[in-house]
Order: C-alpha cells, then structure tokens, then sequence
C-alpha cells in the first residue's frame, strides 16, 4: 500500500482549522502546527490545539509549537496588546477590525514552509475564510494565489508545496455542517477573544461561531458564560 | 523641514546588511531589525547588530529583536542544527548548500512587513546578493517581485511598504567599495559562520568576504585565525 502524502495543518485549536484537521485527514498524513506569538488566550488556544492532536493520534515528531515574541513587542493589534481592548460584535463592522495580526497570516505559511521543505510535506492546510472574515486582507483568495507563487520563486527546486485553503469559499455555517459530517471534535476546538474558561459570547469571534452553529441548525457543545 | 520617511532595514550584523544599513541611512530614518532564529554564531551576530546600531545613533524604539524558536526545532540546515556540519568553501559549488534555511528570507520579511504595518514605514530593506549567493533560492529578484505583490495583496489597503534589495545585482566586492565609500561601519560587522572570537577565514561566508575585500583593492579590518 502507498504510503499517504503528509499535510501540514496549521492549528490555533479553533473551529475553522478544526474542520481544516478534519479535511486534510481524509487524504493525508497529519502533521500540525501550532503558533504562539502572544496572543491573549494562547494557553487556551493551545490546550484545544493538544486536545484536537490527540483526537487525531499525532505524534510528538509530527507536532510542531512555534513561538514568537515579536507581535507582542510591535504591538498593532487587540489580539497581542493588552492595552487595546477587543471589540464586541458589530461595533466595527467597517473596515479593518483592531484584532487584525498584520500580516501575521505570512508568518504562519512562511514557518510551514520551512518545515514543509524539511520534512517533505506536499501540502499545507491553512483554515482561512474570505467570506466570514471581517475584513482581514490576508484571507483573501489572491493573497494565497500570491503565496503559491512565492514558494515556487523561494524555495529549493525540487520543493513542490502548496497552500490549500479549502474554507475560504465557505460561510461558517457550512463549516460547521461540514465539521459534523467529518466527525471534527468541535466539542474540543475554543474560538473566543477575551475567554480561557467559558467562552464571552459577545466578543466577534463568539458572535461568528455562535451564530455559524446556529444557521447550521446545530448546538455549540462549547460552554459559555 | 519635511520629515524623513522609516526604512525598516534586517541587520543581521553581517557584512551586506551592514553596507545595506549604510544605503539606507542616505535618504531614509532608519529602524533595524534583527532576528534571532537560532543560528549558531547568534550570540556574536546579535553583538555585532547592536554595535553597528549605535554607530548609526538608533535610539531602543526603532530596534527590533525578534526571536523565533522554530529553526532549531525542526532543523534541516548546518546553521541552526549543530548535528551538520558547516561545509568549507567550494567543496560543495553545486546545488542549494547545507547552510540554506529553509524558506528563511520569508520569515525575515514578514517581521519586517508586519511591523512596517505598525510604525509606518514605507520601505524594508534586505541585503540579498543574487550573484554571490551560492545557490540560494530566496536571493534571487523574483522572489522579491512576488513578495512585493503578496504584501500589496496581504497587508491593510492604505498599507504601503515596498521591499528594497539594493544589493541585488552587486557583486560583493563592489559591495565592499560601496562600504568604504558610505563610511559603513565594516569593521563592526561579523560573517564568519563557525567561530565567535576570531573567523576561521575557511566557511563559505569567510571565503567569500576575504575574496570580496581582496578584489576591491581593501584589507578586511576583522581578525582572523
């Protein structure tokens, strides 16, 4: 029997690189990866990322923790500054909201890439959605058409990675149906700004979740406040 | 009198970077940006960028030191794996060599990108050498062409950071006459790949300084073994 593909998975631990995990398991191998670059509820985050890896039955040599200081440093955005608060839903629905990372998206590829060449991995799944996405540039179909093309110009020549992003045409909604249909552990993924415990509710990124199960006709089985 | 705009300028404390630093500083209030992933002459780099910093009088809030811990971890070059060894110049003229880090440049200039975004600097400078650069893949101009697109297509829309590689086509002896001419701190800066105290005039990065200085008629002011 041929052995599979490994994907990379890149993995905060919440809903949509969840059922991203469950999409790229299918096909692939599984490889995952988890960035700490100082967000607020990064333990949070990560213990959702070692809950949904242990679903999966990775192991130790097929899970990779990055971390990064220099968001924190830099500062720039709700997510990493303490000092800037996170915004309820709705209250910015124009334009660029204060949780966009800059550029932080390209951090994330950049370091699958790197362990992509070193490992031999074809593939690497990234959760992102244009569609639900309040306005961050980098979940934007072109930016990843644009990223494919870097990789090819920056990598080895006998590298052949690309990034898949097979949410990015998708409502919430439909990832969640999707997620039930996978058998996802939604149950284990976490999604709130402001919470380690229960999740706020109220934050945008509880708003969006809470809502997706909601047009889905389904029950978060996450705990909220 | 109109301000001057920031360039955002990665300093590794290597000789192009320090020539990089220089060009910059004609027309632009320089921020730098040194990123710690791991390499192993880090501590003796990382000395280098600081001593090359305060030639150029850049106050705390315009350094970056940024550290990134995954190099280490996943491994696959002889910079940041002490496992393999450091080639000696030329006995490996073909293909990509064991110093190459995979897809590092990307990392580099998204820190760079990002926190661009942040202070609002127009320009981010990288002392990439095509012509020179044995084998690398992220050294050469179309990498920097699609960059320039993903941050176009990345970043926020009033966003406008354009990477600069005025190194490009240079060979390095005429980046060591540019030096000369710019008063570029040289004798500060630091390439040797193996050693700490005095370079060992024998890796690929020596080879290749102490070429460049004998070609454009000048004495390197480092000591050697």
């Amino acid at each position: 029997m041929k052995r599979k593909d490994t994907a990379i998975v890149l993995a905060s631990g919440g809903l949509d690189s969840c059922v991203t995990v469950a999409i790229a398991n299918e096909e692939y191998e599984l490889a995952l990866l988890h960035i700490n670059y100082g967000q607020r509820t990064e333990s949070r985050e990560l213990l959702a990322f070692h809950e949904i890896a242990a679903y999966y039955n990775i192991p130790g040599e097929r899970i990779l923790i990055a971390n990064i200081d220099y968001f924190r440093k830099i500062g720039g955005s709700s997510l990493t500054d303490l000092k800037i608060p996170v915004q309820d839903a709705e209250t910015d629905s124009k334009g660029v909201p204060t949780t966009y990372v800059p550029f932080r998206n390209t951090l994330f590829l950049s370091v699958a890439v790197s362990w992509a060449e070193v490992i031999g991995a074809g593939k690497v799944f990234i959760g992102a959605v244009a569609q639900d996405s309040p306005g961050y540039p980098d979940c934007k179909p072109l930016y990843y058409e644009v990223f494919n093309k870097l990789i090819v110009a920056g990598t080895k020549p006998e590298t052949r990675v690309v990034v898949e992003t097979p949410l990015i045409f998708k409502t919430k909604a439909e990832i969640v149906t999707l997620g039930f249909s996978l058998k996802a552990p939604l149950h284990l993924s976490w999604s709130c700004y402001k919470n380690t415990e229960k999740a706020c509710g109220v934050c945008n990124s509880c708003y969006l979740r809470l809502k997706a199960f909601k047009d889905s006709g389904h029950k978060d089985p996450v705990k909220y406040e």
